[in-house]
């Protein structure tokens, strides 16, 4: 397959938007208190730098925010602040804000039994709506005495995650979630009116909430200030008992529904509020294989090329494997949604998300497997990728780009992961899946899981740029060109073919 | 070019030796001052690790250990230990001992006003012999006061450097060096007779100064511990402003040179005394750009592999490009002794050091491009280099190994360094050989600096492993290979088949 | 109150031990996986360097090691060590090794339903004794092959927590206890037959265990390497919502507990067996104040001077505030055991053992209040205490101390904590006892506490040295001297009295 | 001595200006290559933080900028860059600018053989204005080349340093300065008109030089964006081999020295130029132990108070004892410049600086003893020192203050240095003034530089704080107000009076 590109001189385009790095999932927030969950964020941090980070639990026991006394036969509530500043103060330390989801609910306020996840968070409605509300506020009230209004007035609060599923929310009950909202809005804004509040948080498939919802908001009056919803383009599952697998949808699907929702809130009365597609990913299962592939990378890259033309920001769920929603992880590489594996191994994925990091200019070309951007000193950075859902062999693609040269000539970094290079997963079967690797191989597995680093220079010809590149399946390439500003002159007596070898 | 190598299984052998990593050269003490040398010192002794660390300039005055004070008309000694003391400590903590090198002469205690390097090291002998004599005394006195008679005994003293020159030391004055010498060594063991004190120092070319040098020592009862020597195989240079150029012997040309004089002592009176090469390089000279190519680190792979036949150390000329002998560096690359060049990138060369530190074990093969190892646990590591002097493309060799295999499978991880992977020096050709590079350049540089890593797993077949191996011209290659433990079949329902792209 | 000490010249003495620094206690393993846990361990390491940690929690649930598969309606054991191998690997990387109990019981094991703390540890016997041995092998073949055996043969392996108390062991089963004493202790053995195993860990008050225990190992030939017991001098708890309120024994009661139980265990058929304190404290409950005071740390340091004439170690429970046996702490202080207060703020008794750390040389004298050493150049640490258990100002005590002096002058530094400095708790009281202090209140706990440091130097009179001090109540003070090298004659033109002010 | 301070209701004032840490000076900028230069700049600039620093030897040979290749016969100027590189990389990296000196000259455009320092700086004009005229202007491309125009904007350029005195300039030629000064500052206009460029940087004692400056540039239309000079308070000197001792002026004489000057500047045609003191200290002497003491910290207070009044800046002579204008520093502490101390041990002086750090907020109080601001939460600051140059014991100072209560209770930490605490150079001589100090040493004296720190909490009576304070001789003391929020009342059960001690 050989695609020719052509950039004209006259190409203009808008600056790529920094929606894909908006906001980033994790594991419940009482994982953040780990130590390997701090090096991963700092790693995620230093590399790529998501603005946000969004993830379930802040009112779950293990953070501890929720306590009663007992005095006098009374229960009165205690709000522990101990985990939660820490979780917080080492968040902003790393230059990341919390996109808080206000959920689940601690044991003591919650209604019933059902619960969530290996660790168990509670799924019922408050057992008192007076509670829950004094719970949100003296929270919120917290956080605006450590960190400042300023500060908190940049966080979004999401009201629950999921409602429209049972697993989630008990009986995927519509109204009493609405009610839920509706409270909670209204406590967030008497705190501070400037305080941003949103849902309804949904899984794909029911987009009907999304009416509902912006119409239950708009009858109510209740507050509302921007709008969530979920993102996932598996299929249904084949279980087995340490794995999930699951075919995907084209990344089409995916943005389909980034458009389509937009378009059901542009007809609503809030067609201005931001969209936030609060967790998106493969598979929805922390179990699935695909999630540690190369492959996972070169899907997801249309979607990071293209999703910010339909919605405000999209969370990659989730940063890391440090994540326990099916137990504690049994192995190095076991299908976690992270961008970083255990042990602090960055995944294919997460260098697609770092060469997205590259992408800062203009757009002058996109398709649905390239994206080119013009940087401020007239050189450009490519972004290709040949994503193949398929198995087997073969599915090399070549691509020929013709791009016009404001000078000459350029030096050329190409950073490459593919079947072969950036691929720690492979590294790792090849060892014989080591569940838990000793430190050698650890350090092997970091090694390996660098993009491929290949350099060149270029000269234009006739004002022109001509590139071949071929690409393997599965394969995320990056090139960076930087001006050449050659020296050579300046060295009085060079002559390389003195040098021996 | 096939080569074919077979390993008995009876082969047995020696472990390899580690005297090349004994010792490693650095640019004068006085440098030890500066941030960016510690840097590299850091770099060379996490990922190599010397046992000692030899320079020049000790009583330089920039070290300012010896100064005087006048007092009444008349001049006292001053010892300063300020700086010698940062050094040293700073040596101590990272884990490497000095060989000390008793010289330069301090200005005032300078009989003459010859100099040596840019930064104008006194040569001439010492106005007074007795203040000499005090100098070497206090000074090491302070060392066994701050770091303890234990350690200091553990401190080779070597006694000048390269007497047989007349640029570092007036008119090459042979007779003069062993009035030196003698009176160096007895100042030495003054102090404790357990210190350990050798010389002459010279460079090659002056073997007959070594035959002169043992007669002296024993005629004159005059104490020696160990007898040192360089060795460089770079012929006479064309010189350019900017640039030494130099044609090369064969590495062998340097072993030949570690045997005869080996051979020297061996017939004199110190038969039984240890013999450090105090330098060795391809070229003497700091503007040769060989020493930044992967030629060097493919054509000292021999020496490396052999040289510890003949000589107890061979200490390599030096480990980084903060250096000044020829003036401050006025480029990134500009033929600097060093592994590490500046701004911390590692060249060739200390790859190829790297790769020795992994052959530890017992030596099952070795040719004159090739060797092999097998590790405690059975399975080998196996080092193949191929140096070419000669300019142009081409060159490859291929490699065809059979080895006896304990067991199955393996795991096997191969680090390259070739014209293509692991050579900086190109690719900062590439950028337009920047003098002052950006940090952005730099970073790239680290980037391309590593070796291409490239892994896999190897069945044997009827009890043996067979490989085969492709080098470049130049290529430095590892492999490393690993026993598996197959840990696969633990995961239930496991089908990769199962898993898109 | 004057107390006169003098030292005779003929004084001789043994090394003051180190048993008090052999191991320290720590909440459940589990915790270990916290960042903040991680942080104050550096600190404990760094400052004090204990050889062991020793916590409940291996096999609970939270480590995640004991885990069942279903397979074909059949439950399979898995083994998960992700989570342990953090967890001992930051241990080791620390330079602190695990002083391993066997315990809790696995929910999937445990027999019943009883649960020990806010965290619920299973208190239960195994359901099956045979998946228990194999979960005992499993783990420790895994440590084997992961740190190798000569490692693994210096942890001491304990069986269970504490057995003769119901809310540890159901109903306080002694026969029950010994059969899972014998089972596990066989377990170990059949691993390798050089591993250590002990027990029975029991509380103080019901030492008629340690006969029966020791009677049951000799009679049914059960392997047993080492005794264990634990201490505490509080009485009976006021219990209020937030605080546990004790009175407290002497020290000498813990002394007396120790050298009763070495006796009993030297005339049982054992008699060489090490005993282990592996846990002391004053209080039992981390919601005690007392372990926040300047009290605290003097109270025990007779203990810590003393202790180590009867047992072979005493493990102080606990190193840090990280702990959860009663909720998520709640506050800065609360009570808790550890050295190390929340946030990283060093309690007074950290300063004891820290001072502890300095007394290492031959003991010349010791008192109930007083440990004098004399190191190897001559000169003495001098560590003084004014315990004062009752309420109220005053208490005062004056020490006059003279010492045998090899040589002069000494310079002595003076290190203090006393009600008024290294005492983070009552400045903390002064801020209004912030229960969630912002960083600026937490960077003013720590400079407060540390102690306060004097410097002066003296000169001997007649061959002796005359100390004159002046302790406060519950102040423990520590006086280091070392040897004085006068320099000021090597100053030329030395006046002080012309430098102004 | 009793002051009794109240400071009204009505009180009002101006912000606390940063003028006193606007810029700090340095050591020869080929220092700051030294590892122990950037470790001292890193405490410097994470405990008090300044904006610029300045110093001399940009020009000087080590940092070596300007060289010369022999082509046919002629020499080419060749601009190495390589290390100032590495000196502002790192400056920029620590948040701190260069205050750039333009000079001394590089000898191979001096015009004669007159050298200034240990270091010989070249003090006589260029052999060629030209030449000169190219390296200023090379040097400043590089410098736009690297950081951009945007940040070098924001340098000023100064024109070499005290070319009143014959040992910095040749015979102190002021029209040859002139000359000097109208080609270089024509220079830097034309690589960029904003460019801000300035002078003369003369010594006091001469400040005629000013007033014939200002009408030189006025007259020849020279460009001239600021004026600066030096300030130091110490008389003739008494010279000893090791040591030079002086007597010292009140503060007030260099206060009225910025008063004198800037009064000049108003009167002159260049009214509304900045006025920077380039340099200041009490002794101008790097040998003179006043620098050491805490005397010297009391004594600058004043300035440092007051010295905003009428000057731009006024910049620390310097931040540290890496220096080497009278040779490498001899001892631990020989009366260098330095705030920081060798070895990373701060000053007095230092904490001194740090103080004024905390007094951001509004004047409401000052005398020639006293700085009281208060803060935007309403509580204050209070700062006070006791400054007695007279020997001998003595000199306490009372202080009672009253300051308007805006809320109860406070918190208050006071901080302080004097002869007891904070004071390293008596702790230094206490050991006998060890040149070379041990690790231990060090560690002892790190220890004993930190200030005395004090808490308490105060209430108001009648809404107002009263407060008395003693001052010792020469002690400075800072007290820190923070609000008290009570949180006793929501400790449930909470008695102190229950915990023993």
């Amino acid at each position: 397959m050989v695609k020719k590109i052509k950039v004209e001189k006259s190409a203009k385009g808008i600056r790529f938007p920094g929606n894909w790095c908006f906001c980033v999932g994790t594991g419940r927030l009482g994982l953040a208190l780990q130590k390997e969950y701090q090096d991963h964020l700092d790693i995620i941090q230093k590399e790529i730098g998501f603005k946000y980070i969004r993830g379930h639990g802040l009112f779950h026991d293990d953070v501890g925010i929720y306590r009663e006394d007992e005095v006098d036969g009374e229960y009165r509530p205690f709000y522990n602040f101990t985990y939660i500043d820490r979780i917080f103060d080492s968040f902003l330390e790393k230059g990341i804000r919390p996109f808080v989801e206000l959920g689940f609910m601690p044991s003591k306020l919650a209604s019933g039994d059902n619960t969530v996840f290996y660790w168990k968070g509670h799924t019922t409605p408050p057992v008192d709506y007076e509670k829950w509300t004094q719970l949100v506020q003296a929270t919120i009230r917290h956080f605006i005495s450590r960190y400042g209004l300023k500060e908190v007035l940049q966080w979004p609060f999401e009201v629950w995650n999921e409602p429209n599923l049972p697993g989630f929310w008990l009986n995927a009950d519509k109204k009493e979630y609405f009610r839920l909202y509706s409270h909670t809005a209204k406590a967030v804004k008497a705190v501070h009116p400037d305080l941003k509040v949103g849902g309804p948080a949904i899984c794909g498939g029911a987009d009907h909430w999304i009416t509902d919802f912006l119409n239950f908001c708009h009858e109510e009056r209740v507050p509302l200030d921007f709008v969530t919803r979920h993102a996932y383009t598996s299929k249904a599952p084949e279980v087995t008992p340490h794995f999930y697998y699951q075919e995907l949808h084209e990344n089409t699907y995916m943005l389909n529904e980034f458009r389509q929702v937009r378009e059901v809130i542009n007809q609503s009365p809030f067609a201005d509020l931001p969209f936030h597609i609060t967790e998106y990913n493969t598979s929805w299962h922390p179990l699935n294989p695909v999630h540690d592939t190369v492959f996972n990378a070169a899907y997801l890259c249309r979607i990071l090329s293209e999703g910010g033309d339909y919605v405000d920001s999209f969370s990659y769920w989730t940063f890391s494997d440090v994540f326990e929603e099916c137990d504690v992880p049994r192995s190095q590489f076991h299908g976690g949604f992270g961008l970083i594996a255990l042990n602090g191994i960055p995944k294919p994925t997460f260098y697609a998300f770092k060469f997205f990091k590259s992408m800062d200019g203009e757009v002058v070309y996109r398709d649905e497997q390239t994206l080119i951007i013009r940087k401020e000193d007239g050189t450009y950075n490519i972004l290709a990728w040949n994503d193949v859902m398929a198995k087997g062999d073969g599915f090399e693609k070549r691509l020929e780009i013709e791009l016009p040269a404001a000078f000459c000539p350029v030096f050329v970094k190409r950073s490459t992961i593919n079947e072969q290079y950036g691929n720690p997963w492979r590294t790792w079967i090849q060892m014989g899946r080591p569940r838990f690797p000793s430190k050698q191989q650890v350090s092997i597995l970091k090694e390996v899981a660098r993009p491929l680093i290949q350099t060149n220079s270029m000269d234009p010809e006739d004002g022109w740029l001509r590139l071949e590149l071929t690409l393997g399946k599965n394969e995320v390439t990056l090139l960076e060109m930087t001006e050449i500003r050659d020296e050579s002159h300046t060295y009085l007596g060079l002559d390389d073919n003195k040098v021996p070898g």
